[in-house]
């Protein structure tokens, strides 16, 4: 981004609240030649924020903010984002919750004549499973997506601010409304909170030994569970009318595959391995659809086919000229044709390597057979 | 372990299946200086595994190995290994199915003489979401858990070879029994996967923005749901009546969270709220005993305790003399006690550092609080 927080008018920042988020903000404007201010209703929080150098405590003397950021709990932000709209009649507002119906639908109530203009809500989508002023981090937000609320009232300095700040904090901003949002984290974050909570709490008073035989698949599973419970209470119960039908629907494909456990058997093609295998093959399908962090798809792998000669060694050989390209085969499938004396190798690589690979494969001799050309 | 393969009679090691498992086995016992023969039901399949390096195909006329690894499908296992106990009759025979029940009874009911004599189960905790000989790693097994099934009636050479085999794997052993063994892991892992596949299955058709906004915890909870789902199908059929209490207390906890959704608010205290926060707070509860990767509890921190003067500059100063000694701080909390100059703060770090740590602080002048001993 070219613009500057110079020609944005932005000199003096006040976070409010001193919790992981305000605190992490905090850190990351640090190299900026910035005035951060910080306020918490905790002063023993805002004294662990400054204690690791995010800023100064923020006096009334101090003047008005031109940014203000609010990062306090959900339950209190529509509260503290209309009392700081009211507090400073010139600085541009944004909050950091989780929840975004809530804060714009109190300022879209607001009497302050003018905050509408000054308010864009925005939520970056990074955490930890600590919580605090303490396990705040200064790259928090680098590379991570930080979403920014379409603002159709807000002035287009609100809006240049707002996203200084994200590109400030090294993130990436992505517009989204309320609504919208508010949809998505109930499925893309609220209930996979919850679902990893109660996993978890089924781990309660089993016997040590019986944990000792876990692998990295529980801990996948479980990690969330460690989230703030206070934190998180707040969250539901912002979003509970969105976050109720996809734990609704979790919870009738759980009922299905409860009823089918209680008569399955090793036999095969029956009705209730159709329902584990359903659960199997919709979820492998879920999960190819989910972006992967690079924001492809998890599964976007190329096919690279080969003609190969079937007999011993040829196969070997393939894999060598595929490692000395230095190409990494995410798969591979092989197809006999009856009757003829070749194989047909597909290889899953990359989709960015496939050209280089064929050209590799070509040189050395190999047989590739490439698509039709449109 | 002391004990070498020669010493054993380990010169020949045949590998039933050639799959990720088996793949994996052969190419971790490469080094060695053995035979490693493979054999599958599908030649392909063992020509992957050829062209990779791990071995050779099996042909009868090479005669009888010392140790028989079954690795096929849980559903094949039970024929599989009775079937090699038939066909070897001096051979040490193991298998690596994920479910144990299975196979120890079809031993136990074998007409083989001395099958029991032979036959230890065993389960190594590794795998990966692809499957296949092609997805096979030769330090697959390093540093994991492999359990050794309690074989009363197995002879000590049995029990020595099948310790051998792990140790060669770099993986470390842990005995169990088959009832306790299929009982944990449907607590750990079948109940994960299948919780995993359902939640990724709630993303399916979902409007690619929404997925934009979603962070590491969704791809953390649903990265098992990429697993096989032949594969799967076969482990929760022959685990299904250990695994369906575990998922019956998930739809039960599951769907008393959802009624409360329905009339949850931002009232703090509600009956409602308090249902979200038990949930959160179980989850924390099981979360904090699961082990970690080093066999420790997760949160086996040790708190260090300062008395510092409660003034500016004080916790910088307590935050730079953690830095200096390299010392991770996981928390810290801060505790004021009314009408004095003091503050006490607690500081969690890891137990092994705790005695450093306050050696370090006593050094530059800390007033560091010891427990009392005892």
């Amino acid at each position: 981004m070219s613009l500057d927080a110079q020609s944005l008018g932005i000199e003096r920042i006040l976070i409010l609240g001193s919790g992981l988020m305000g605190t992490s903000i905090a850190l990351a404007l640090k190299e900026q030649d910035l005035d951060v201010w910080l306020e918490d209703i905790d002063d023993e929080v805002v004294a662990v924020a400054i204690a690791r150098g995010a800023g100064t405590q923020y006096e009334t003397s101090m003047g008005e903010p031109d940014l203000v950021i609010v990062a306090v709990p959900p339950s209190a932000v529509a509260l503290a984002v209309v009392s700081a709209l009211d507090r400073f009649p010139s600085a541009t507002v944004t909050d950091v919750a989780s929840i975004k119906e809530l804060p714009t639908k109190a300022v879209a109530s607001s009497s302050q004549v003018d905050a509408k203009k000054r308010y864009i809500g925005s939520h970056p989508m990074a955490g930890r499973e600590f919580t605090g002023a303490f396990s705040a981090k200064h790259d928090l937000f680098i590379d991570r997506t930080w979403v920014i609320m379409e603002s159709p009232d807000a002035s287009e300095l609100a809006l240049q601010r707002v996203e200084w700040l994200i590109a400030a904090c090294g993130a990436v901003s992505l517009t989204s409304n309320p609504q919208d949002h508010d949809r998505a984290v109930a499925l893309t974050s609220h209930a996979p909170q919850l679902l990893a909570s109660i996993m978890a709490s089924q781990l309660r008073g089993v016997d040590p030994d019986d944990l000792q035989i876990s692998g990295q698949g529980l801990r996948d599973v479980t990690r969330l569970a460690a989230s703030d419970a206070d934190l998180w209470v707040d969250i539901v119960s912002g979003n509970a009318q969105q976050i109720r039908p996809v734990l609704e629907s979790i919870h009738t494909d759980l009922g299905s595959l409860v009823s089918a456990l209680e008569r399955l058997s090793l036999e095969e093609d029956s009705d209730e391995a159709q329902v584990v295998r359903g659960t199997m093959v919709d979820g492998n399908e879920g999960h190819s659809v989910l972006p992967d962090k690079h924001g492809g798809a998890a599964n976007s792998y190329g096919l690279v086919t080969v003609v190969v000669d079937d007999k011993p060694g040829e196969l070997a050989r393939l894999f060598a000229t595929a490692g000395g390209a230095e190409v990494n085969l995410e798969d591979v499938r092989i197809e006999h044709t009856l009757g003829r004396l070749t194989a047909t190798v597909e290889l899953a690589v990359n989709f960015e390597s496939v050209s280089m690979f064929e050209e590799v494969l070509a040189k050395e001799g190999w047989r590739v057979q490439r698509e039709a050309q449109e």
